[in-house]
């Protein structure tokens, strides 16, 4: 089974949404058979690169007093700390396309779960920005990666970047318009950072209606099956 | 998009519809958004551990001469050197359950693809049989993975073991009866090693129908939309 996760480093309810479908996930009688993948999701794909902090970004987006931006900031941070996640406030926010691209870089070397952790603890856990210059690179190395392949992944703009502009045409292909989103075999989608109960619901739903849709088979003569193929019985060569 | 393939290492057709498929993959426009996943089939998952010559074993199953046997092995043989395949002859064949157990351990560590290329090689290109003791773990070490940590694997029976037969699982609801067996997507599959033309025809037709089906949304209040989420307008907290 694979659980698709639809999120951008910047946003904390993906952040907050990992911990609760994680809480669900431990206690799955089949976690050893789902496979989580993230996915790339922009949540402002024209941010500057250059960090920001927050609050002010907040407050001129909303037309709010920096107090309101800050209250709302503190009840998100509420909500990551009863998820037992530390959130250490004062975070800024940039543009995250490099990220998504380290992370693809980190998938093709198993160790995107790890980077994904590092991302999220050097945005919101961390007193230091995690858009600082050569932070990523430092942050590729803590997740096992080789430091200078994270770093000549970096400077060279359109590596990995394909694979982020498909997550985020598939994202948009099944309908999601914010993230955390979930999708799980491509049938069923959980959007938002639900309750753990939710996420426990859409596994055990997903686990119970599994078998595969029946396939469509591509290939020559009639039920495709006239290819040369190894069965139980032994190999063959095709019956034409 | 992603392209699942169920094979067994013992399966020349799947060492032969591997050089079939990666042709039409290479001449796909999208191939770079391609994802290509080894899936556990074992042709006779009750066969000894020790290596066995395969013509004997042939001419015993088919009630064959060992000449006849020979003739049905060279045949494979020039199917494979037409695809620009080394084919050794003579090769042997054993229990093939570690080797899915391996591969399952290669691809966390982003090293599937390469293994699978080393057990093939290893299997039909080489004099050398690949079952030899100690075998798989320079394998391993071939396809990039740390040896001590593969030999761990090798040594615990149970390591990947339930990874191997939820693949097999898989392909049995999905009514795969022999292999190669190739599934795109969850929703297309070719039977056997087709010509690299099916495979190509096939690769266009996952990728036209690509808009993945509606999505059933699990969640609470309609539409499962009410978890806290961010998007392009800011993050929220849950309307309730």
């Amino acid at each position: 089974m694979r659980v698709e996760v639809w999120s951008d480093i910047n946003c904390p309810w993906c952040y907050i949404g990992k911990a609760r479908f994680e809480r669900a996930l431990e206690r799955f009688p089949h976690r050893g058979e789902v496979e989580v993948v993230h996915r790339s999701f922009e949540l402002d794909p024209r941010a500057p690169h250059e960090a920001r902090p927050v609050i002010p970004l907040l407050a001129a987006k909303y037309g709010m007093s920096l107090e309101q931006a800050e209250a709302t900031e503190a009840r998100i941070a509420e909500n990551a700390r009863g998820e037992g996640l530390p959130y250490a406030g004062g975070r800024d926010a940039a543009n995250s396309f490099d990220m998504h691209r380290l992370l693809h870089f980190a998938k093709e070397h198993g160790r995107q779960g790890e980077l994904l952790d590092a991302l999220y603890r050097a945005n919101f856990a961390e007193e230091r920005s995690a858009f600082e210059p050569g932070r990523l690179v430092e942050l590729a190395v803590e997740a096992g990666l080789d430091g200078e392949a994270a770093a000549a992944v970096l400077a060279d703009p359109q590596a990995y970047a394909d694979a982020v502009r498909e997550d985020e045409a598939t994202a948009s292909a099944m309908g999601a318009t914010g993230v955390p989103f979930f999708v799980l075999d491509r049938r069923l989608g959980v959007s938002g950072a639900q309750p753990a109960e939710t996420f426990a619901r859409a596994l055990e739903q997903a686990w119970e209606t599994r078998v595969p849709v029946p396939l469509t088979l591509v290939g020559e003569g009639a039920g495709g099956t006239d290819g040369a193929a190894c069965g139980p019985d032994g190999c063959e060569l095709p019956q034409r």
